[in-house]
């Protein structure tokens, strides 16, 4: 027995018969009409060959006006029943394009759209092979002079890159780039990944030893292969890098390591790049037609100038340089810095029994793991999560249906109830001299990392000891000069000092772009990263979406993909699908593109 | 709104109250008549500590009569509706015990029980940590001289064996060593893997090149971590030694490659094992109270003594050597033998343009894999099976619901049905002289694997070959004498030979408790495998169960593990709760030990 459909599943099923015949009758005007007032309509790739938020019936308007015709939407079907959130009706629905299959989800207010995610899931006659369509792995029959599969493999790898050109070539063979060229194999597009270290993981094995992933682990699986149900909340460096690497084993990833892009170049006559690479001290030249740069969200490492460095005689080293396995027991160990990498090495040099200075120059958000992990993820993110059905898939396009304008509204409630159930930590933050902020808006972690990439620590202990004392804290000051043996701040304060650690993170990722290809490309491109939203470090205009992530950028063949391990899950989708397209000769007229207000 | 049960439901929701409150009254009697007069219950682990089936209403009073007061069962539930199948209403259900919880399946007919199974899932107070129980990964707050999870597992690792004694040793790491090591990981039994190869996989990457898996994906996932939807149908041999060799990775199992296991010995007086282990040239004595042979379902392979060998001037092998990586153009090749190796050999060395010659001594029973996969495995284990929600554990427990008994009844209709089907490869294998069957009884190929791990050939290609004369077909005849370059049949026909490969199988598992042991305690425990059928090479008496897998031996402290994919996967999960019961001191009285009827 069917129930029949309730009031509300019953209001959105009309909606989206009218915004189906709004679209099927090419009616932007009306299509627009639909929506509220307050409206958003974010679309990665299926309308806009883009990641797209557009804000506000106009935009709306002047997108399908663009794009109606060659999009050919249809088949616009609710899928499941609608439920009651954030004040709306919201429900799942799949629709169709000309050239791919979608699905979405919105959100109804009064009758009115006020948010509509629409994506692309896969391109019709390229879906990936999976389930009944799996390779069948070997040719039941008899074949003169098979070829195993063993020895398919071993020529495909010797010819590619040398006799076979890759389609798609991978700079940065770290969780993002692994992830994309997963996503890329399935698809069946020849890539292949340059990674500097010897073995995949070591960009997390060769970091500091007490480093453990800070998102837990519902938030952190690869593309199809999640962990399994005994992974720990939090993934040790070491075990994060061998999942990583067996990864790239069993998916039969392209994975070139002690591997180095040496320099790049577009060429624009014959729409592919020249990249020269050191493979293990061979030069390799390939050429690829698209080129990403998976470097981490990590760009060039910010080392600040500060006069007397030449003088120092102990050990000067920036973050991403800190290992922390030498002897510091007693040692003077000077930080520069008060953001994530700041706490957690200042942490590990205080159980190493070093005696720890924090230079903190400015606020940091700072919000309990625990608390983020409840508050914060526990809603889609959690092992709670998982049993009432929210799949990783779900979760992501839950996530992705929250507008970037909006985020810090649904945000702000969040970190007010974490300043409450934190109060005391933050209490004895403040009475010890600590900077904190909540972003410049209250609304909290996310935020600035959306925005400025930087800026806060999750903290898994280090704040105790900051709070306390153990870890001794100079706020609001900076080093004015380096001497011999000690720093000296700028309120005249002098810190003997045996170990530095320029904890004072990194520039933007098109500095890759500027070291590898020209500073005439990454200014063509612009900064990476950040929202626009005015607030410190993020200067408007306003972008909509996060600068040259995972999508076109000014630079012709050249894309960017990054981010925490959630959204180098979820986005390696839709990069690899517009790689796919272009691949294969499927026209995708990006519509959107914005202009690049800022270079670095 | 919740539907009313259906009548078929609440006759077995009836019929488990009235077996509940049976066993609450201890009373064997009344609860062995609930049972029809052909009836089976088979039960794994949770009442009899063993592997056993107890055939017909006095074999389960006695049972009971024996367990009833130690097992203490009760929370007898159905476990969703009851369901039609072979004119039986069958239900899921769960239970528990003193010391554990368990799951299980039955079947009524008019209002008796004609099938029961019972299982054990865990036990109670050492359930395995998942989900929300899993391990946070790292201890939030700070601590002085921590030891990060590198380091902890570095250390432990080199203790175990050395300075820490493992509670369990499992000789061979193969899939069923390797299945079986992850279920004692997750139930934190110190476990030390033995392998005499190098690298985890390796037992399948040194075998003939063309080598692929028989059975299909659905079939051959390893506990906790699935292949991913895209893995092929058939696995090639390097892929799958790939995936465990990343398996015992992630899974964090301690797997000494390079290692053999040069003897062992027991102590009743200590009970406990001295197993001395020759580690990459090292010798290291370990002292372990539980010993597992998982060293494969083939035992020390059978090389027949023949007449003339060492005249010999071409190759000779046993199909365990032959590596098919020789140059085999215009060779004359004589493979002995016509079960699945022979048929894989010949195929092989004939796509390779060799001269290729089976000698069929005795009959073989051929099925196609694609007829198996569809009619044999497709209502458990294939796409459409996933489809309709059988996950693999519920496909497993349905498969081991089948008395063994009567499940050649199930299986000669499917053959029946294989030999219409394929009608016309049977009659050319015929007309080509190959002698065929479909099993004593015409139950087919897995009823002969359960009977004597032999006999059949997963046609993937080979038979066509016979068929049509390609490979050289001799049956009815075996290897007279060998000559120095040809081998003389018993009726007199001589074949020249460059190579010769003797595809002549396997000898019990328990001939590797001969080599490792002692030819007493091979004695003691007698033959591996087999039901006691009283078919072709499966003498009676009836054994009921496998002979010695999984479960208890006349040895104490002696074990054997292995079997195909599904059955390491599945049966991994029961010897390790009787592993992990006898460690934390769980009292495991053994019901139904079989006397030993055969030595080998």
């Amino acid at each position: 027995m069917i129930d029949p459909p309730t009031a509300a599943t019953a209001r959105v099923s009309e909606w989206l018969s009218q915004f189906a015949s709004a679209l099927a009758q090419k009616n932007p005007a009306a299509a627009a009409n639909l929506f509220a007032d307050e409206c958003y309509w974010r679309d990665l790739v299926s309308f806009t060959w883009n990641i797209k938020t557009l804000e506000g019936k106009s935009e709306i308007e002047a997108m399908l006006a663009a794009t109606i015709s060659g999009t050919q939407p249809a088949s616009w079907q609710i899928d499941g029943d609608a439920t009651e959130e954030y004040g709306a009706t919201a429900a799942w629905f799949t629709f169709e394009t000309a050239v791919a299959r979608g699905r979405g989800y919105l959100r109804l207010k009064a009758g009115k759209c006020w948010t509509l995610l629409t994506t692309m899931t896969e391109l019709k006659g390229f879906e990936e092979k999976r389930g009944a369509t799996r390779a069948p792995g070997v040719q039941h029959g008899v074949f003169p002079n098979r070829k195993t599969w063993l020895e398919r493999k071993t020529e495909a790898e010797a010819e590619l890159g040398y006799t076979a050109q890759p389609y798609c070539v991978i700079i940065g063979g770290g969780q993002g780039g692994i992830a994309l060229a997963a996503r890329l194999k399935r698809l069946e597009v020849p890539t292949i990944v340059i990674e500097k270290n010897e073995r995949p993981g070591d960009s997390w094995r060769k970091r500091y030893k007490s480093l453990c992933l800070h998102d837990p682990v519902w938030y952190d699986h690869l593309p199809y292969l999640s962990f399994p149900d005994h992974w720990p909340v939090f993934s040790p460096k070491d075990k994060i890098a061998d999942w990583l690497e067996m990864y790239v084993k069993v998916m039969e990833l392209n994975y070139w390591h002690s591997s180095e892009c040496r320099g790049a170049q577009y060429h624009d006559d014959t729409n592919d790049w020249t990249v020269t690479v050191d493979r293990n001290g061979e030069t390799v030249v390939l050429r690829p037609r698209q080129l990403v740069l998976a470097t981490g969200m990590s760009g060039v490492p910010n080392v600040p100038k500060i006069a007397g460095t030449e003088t120092f005689r102990g050990t000067l080293q920036h973050s991403s340089q800190f290992r922390g396995d030498g002897d510091y027991r007693g040692k003077k160990c000077v930080v520069l810095g008060s953001n994530n990498s700041a706490h957690d090495i200042c942490a590990a040099l205080w159980e190493q029994d070093a005696d720890v200075a924090m230079i903190q120059r400015s606020s940091t958000h700072v919000a309990r793991s625990e608390s983020l992990m409840e508050l914060g993820l526990g809603r889609l993110y959690s092992e709670a999560a998982v049993k009432s059905g929210i799949t990783t898939e779900t979760a992501d396009l839950l996530f992705a249906s929250i507008p970037y304008r909006i985020m810090h509204t649904f945000d702000i409630p969040i970190y007010q109830e974490i300043a409450r159930r934190d109060a005391n930590l933050y209490e004895r933050l403040a009475k010890a001299g600590f900077l904190l902020d909540f972003g410049d808006d209250g609304s909290g972690l996310f935020m600035k990392y959306l925005r400025r990439g930087s800026g806060y620590y999750i903290d898994v202990g280090a704040s105790e000891l900051v709070a306390d004392g153990r870890i001794k804290l100079r706020s609001g000051v900076n080093i004015e000069r380096i001497e011999a043996e000690s720093v000296v701040l700028t309120d005249g304060t002098v810190l003997a000092a045996d170990l530095i650690v320029y904890a004072t993170g990194y520039g933007s990722m098109n500095g890759w772009a500027a070291r590898l290809i020209s500073q005439e490309v990454a200014n063509r491109v612009g900064k990476c990263w950040g929202l626009g939203s005015g607030t410190t470090k993020d200067p408007g205009p306003w972008e909509g979406e996060l600068r040259n992530m995972w999508k076109p950028t000014q630079q012709p063949g050249l894309w960017f993909h990054g981010g925490n391990l959630h959204q180098s899950r979820h986005y390696s989708l839709y990069l690899a699908l517009q790689l796919k397209a272009r691949l294969e000769g499927i026209p995708t007229p990006v519509y959107g593109m914005t202009a690049v207000h800022h270079r670095a």
